[in-house]
């Protein structure tokens, strides 16, 4: 920790900075832009000249370029000499205040089509058995689908199914709809609640390809429970996000008053 | 998509399985296997043999091979020859349902510690006092900390705060408390919402470094706005979790009833 008790008012940005490995400044530098980038008043077109971020951000140009090179890394921009810095990728806006499906999270952004890679009836594992609820020896419907928003993989998603909601699906418009409305039709009831959890997990070689990303790409994980709205599980789902088109949006309250809070570690 | 019309029921596990390419059912298994490491009835200590693992999912030893490779290629599993497979890490959940600190979400599971890298006073980019709310020319509190739990690093936090809440921090013990509860002790006022964005990135060489992770390490990226509970803004976070060593948890409701919905896409 640097000495800072006296004179702590003094720190400038500069002095503060130059005590600090330039590879932690260019970290500092790349999260504030990669919001700008995101969500911010950048557009979608070219970022300001490298002399007008570094001003900006109060740095060197050479913390400024090595900055860019990480949302380079990242897929977020494109650096060519003579042309400069051009935001190269949409990243998407999945909301997490509500459980929604990804046509009618991301309809704003486009149309997402579905690619049923398989589907089937299945004898599930044990593990799925039991998070459905299902007796030994009951079938469930397995359904795998390539999932891309304006003709660009999105996702890939993995989905268990108990029997009677799931079966109607072989004859539904899986590639134009989500499986949450086409569930609620069939079940006659909303959904209710799902649990989820989210994790940040590196593409395998063969994911890799199938999303087409390169191999490693970093991948938003979640894994979701659905429950109809009388309580009972109808639908595990893996779903693996490409990690450069998509990120999870939401807002967390320090006093939940959430009833079904203690559900949940 | 396979023709399932008239004998769908009749597909049995083997016979969907069986026009998949390996790697896909290799995916489904590492899906359901990554879980029950997780949070599931495997322990922490060796998994079963790859024959009775076949056996519960249904498939062949070498799908359940290269399941147990994807599996070791997130670091969650390790493989020895004699040995057989045991589960390599710890994943700990950090509760997606309430604003919560570090420590105060993984209480149950060790003991948190906070390295400071860096703190100062800065005059805060442009990006930055927009969200504070703050006026040109107002300085923030720059923070930056490596976090470890049980010793081990788990994320790497970079924090701008206000200054009147943040400058006390200077004399505060950092090292051993969550900045949240030092803030409300500051403040005089518990802490209200948060809004959060989460994404997948990859880790570059130098945050990797500072992670002890490998470089291009999936990293869970979560950016946080919080506000005190009379809504004032007063903690920007940018923070890289390993991915894998935490996982978000937490649900959602179909009809949300939460009155700030509106206000994240």
């Amino acid at each position: 920790m640097e000495k800072t008790g006296t004179e702590k008012a003094a720190v400038a940005p500069a002095a503060t900075g130059a005590r600090r490995p330039r590879a932690d400044r260019a970290r500092q530098v790349a999260d504030l832009l990669r919001r700008e980038i995101l969500y911010g008043g950048l557009g979608t077109g070219r970022l300001p000249l490298e002399a007008a971020l570094a001003r900006e951000f109060g740095t060197s140009r050479n913390t400024v370029r090595q900055a860019l090179d990480l949302l380079r890394e990242e897929r977020l921009v494109e650096r060519c000499p003579g042309i400069g810095t051009t935001v190269a990728a949409e990243k998407y806006p999945h909301g997490l205040q509500r459980l929604l499906g990804l046509a009618e999270t991301l309809h704003e952004h486009g149309r997402v089509g579905n690619e049923v890679r398989t589907m089937g009836l299945i004898e599930p594992p044990a593990a799925v058995a039991r998070r459905l609820g299902l007796a030994a020896g009951e079938q469930v419907v397995y359904l795998e689908r390539l999932r891309r928003l304006n003709g660009l993989p999105l996702s890939l998603d993995l989905t268990y199914l108990v029997r009677d909601v799931g079966e109607p699906l072989f004859d539904a418009d899986l590639e134009g709809n989500d499986v949450f409305v086409l569930l609620e039709r069939i079940a006659g009831q909303p959904l209710g609640t799902a649990e989820l959890t989210l994790e940040a997990v590196n593409a395998d070689a063969h994911t890799a390809a199938v999303l087409d990303a390169p191999r490693g790409a970093a991948l938003l994980m979640v894994e979701r429970l659905t429950h109809l709205a009388d309580g009972r599980p109808v639908d595990l789902e893996f779903v693996r996000f490409r990690g450069d088109r998509l990120a999870m949006r939401g807002h967390l309250r320090r006093d939940s008053d959430d009833p079904e809070e203690g559900a949940c570690p």
